[in-house]
């Protein structure tokens, strides 16, 4: 009721709409669309009410709803079912349930806040409320699960190229991290639940750390993450840079999955790598490899030359500079 | 409460023990006890009462449950926690809920009968009340997502082996069937969650059709489906027949997991494979193949010779016989 009350508003632009005219609209009483209103006004919609014109929407609130993030989206299915929550333990674990229950395609997760974020190896991710990006995309490509970590890097690309649309140059941290100035900006968290040669579900998840404050980090943290607000000096807009990566993500991800073409991923991941030339080591279930990060190779892996000059290419693990 | 009161009596053998002596063991009253006991007899225990001597165990149903497979199970970890549905869905899918939940490594789930059995991409499964072994084993290997095919061929040999131990010469289908007299006897359905390079759970359906006539199967799977009944001529134990499999299975997985060695169960797999030498039809993902099998690999791929003499390693996929 409220998502239609808010709807037949935003569509009257900067016009009045009488109370009678939504009520009749909607088949509801007028005190129902009074009720609305009011709940409208609580999640922070400015709306002027004049007795005899009716109602108008002033502002709208800076939440990542569909309402708010669909005039800047392009795309034909991610995000066009977005599932939004004011708080959640984790967007991703979130996800996962909803996709073993047959959520469809493209349908993303989104929560003003997490509780229990999640990064990589159950390790905890910093999720302030209404400071960043915090969402899950389902993915049900027809792809072999060998296949499935392309997702990830495609993720990284999705995100490096819409932060370039706000003119901000990051540098992709292969397989899952985004790098600005030297510390971290965004994580990916892909996961998968699948039977031998098929996926079931992939959600991706993806954190922007957008206008956190450096006293909003956790202390240790502050060494090592970064957001766009520290970063740039100003607030950024979550709902125009939300629906950017999911632009770009599409346009990347349908690359791949109807023409098995990886090239511009794989061409944003290289340009953009924050390993290649550097000294890494790469440790992977309990080995540790003292390398250096030579390139990243057409089906998204990582190529490291050893101390001998042996070249290897690598398909997963957790890297850490060598001076860290 | 039930369930202590039948291990006194299974610990009490064949004497009679008194209902004074299970309520003071227990710390209850004589009622509870008596409540008890008719619960039991409801599920198919039959309990001889005397009121001067008290209870005594005379025999037990053919259920799977911990009570009734304890006896014959010699494993560390694998079977210990049995999780027993007198009805389900489908064990696979109860399994991963409960995996999801963070039910511990080696957990079983096992159900007398299921509604929504499911095989390979989400094809029905028949699986009757108390005829045979529906059950789903939780795993959480630390081993790369991409070798997670290797527990499918773990499951299909420790089947094969399973029924040696009682006289039963099966094939190995790879990947995961196991046939009798070129019936399908037992289906392996594995599936996953997991993040880029770590496992969150592996769950492994096993289906045996154990005590199935040919009535009870629906008629167009009579032609492709069998079971030990049909085959054998008379009942076999599916408590046994569970805790075999759960034993066999432990040894194997021990092998790989501990000492990362495949030889006990390639071997298993390569010897009684079904598809060694014959002509046969792989899809996968749209691809159709026809060649020849030739060898399954020391890491349990399906070796294939193609027409023009070209030999491939094979992954995964759905083979058929090129006859049928």
């Amino acid at each position: 009721m409220k998502d239609k009350v808010l709807t037949i508003l935003k569509e009257g632009k900067d016009s009045f709409i009488s109370g009678e005219k939504i009520s009749e609209e909607l088949g509801v009483t007028r005190a129902a669309v009074w009720k609305s209103i009011n709940k409208l006004k609580d999640e922070g919609y400015f709306i002027d009410s004049i007795s005899k014109n009716g109602y108008k929407l002033v502002s709208s609130p800076d939440l990542l709803t569909i309402y708010e993030i669909y005039d800047f989206l392009n795309t034909k299915y991610i995000g066009r079912n977005i599932i939004h929550f004011d708080t959640i333990d984790s967007t991703n674990t979130k996800a996962k349930a909803l996709a073993s229950k047959g959520a469809e395609d493209g349908t993303i997760v989104i929560s003003e806040e997490q509780i229990s974020g999640r990064g990589r190896l159950d390790r905890n991710w910093c999720s302030p409320k209404f400071k960043g990006i915090w969402m899950s995309v389902i993915l049900r490509p027809n792809i072999d699960p060998i296949n499935a970590s392309t997702i990830t890097l495609i993720g990284a690309a999705a995100v490096n190229k819409a932060l370039k649309d706000f003119n901000i140059k990051t540098q992709i941290k292969w397989p899952n991290d985004i790098i600005l100035n030297n510390k971290k900006l965004c994580g990916i968290l892909t996961e998968m639940s699948s039977e031998l040669n098929q996926i079931n579900y992939i959600v991706i998840g993806i954190g922007v750390n957008v206008n956190i404050s450096h006293e909003e980090f956790p202390k240790n943290i502050n060494e090592i993450a970064t957001s766009l607000k520290i970063e740039g000096g100003h607030n950024f807009s979550r709902q125009k840079l939300t629906a950017a990566i999911l632009n770009h993500f599409e346009k990347l991800y349908e690359e791949f999955i109807l023409d098995n073409n990886l090239s511009s991923t794989i061409d944003i991941c290289r340009k953009n790598s924050y390993l290649i030339g550097k000294e890494i080591k790469l440790y992977n279930r309990g080995q540790l490899i003292a390398a250096k990060a030579v390139d990243i190779s057409d089906e998204g892996l990582l190529v490291i030359e050893h101390k001998d000059g042996k070249i290897e290419k690598v398909i997963s693990g957790e890297v850490t500079l060598h001076k860290e």
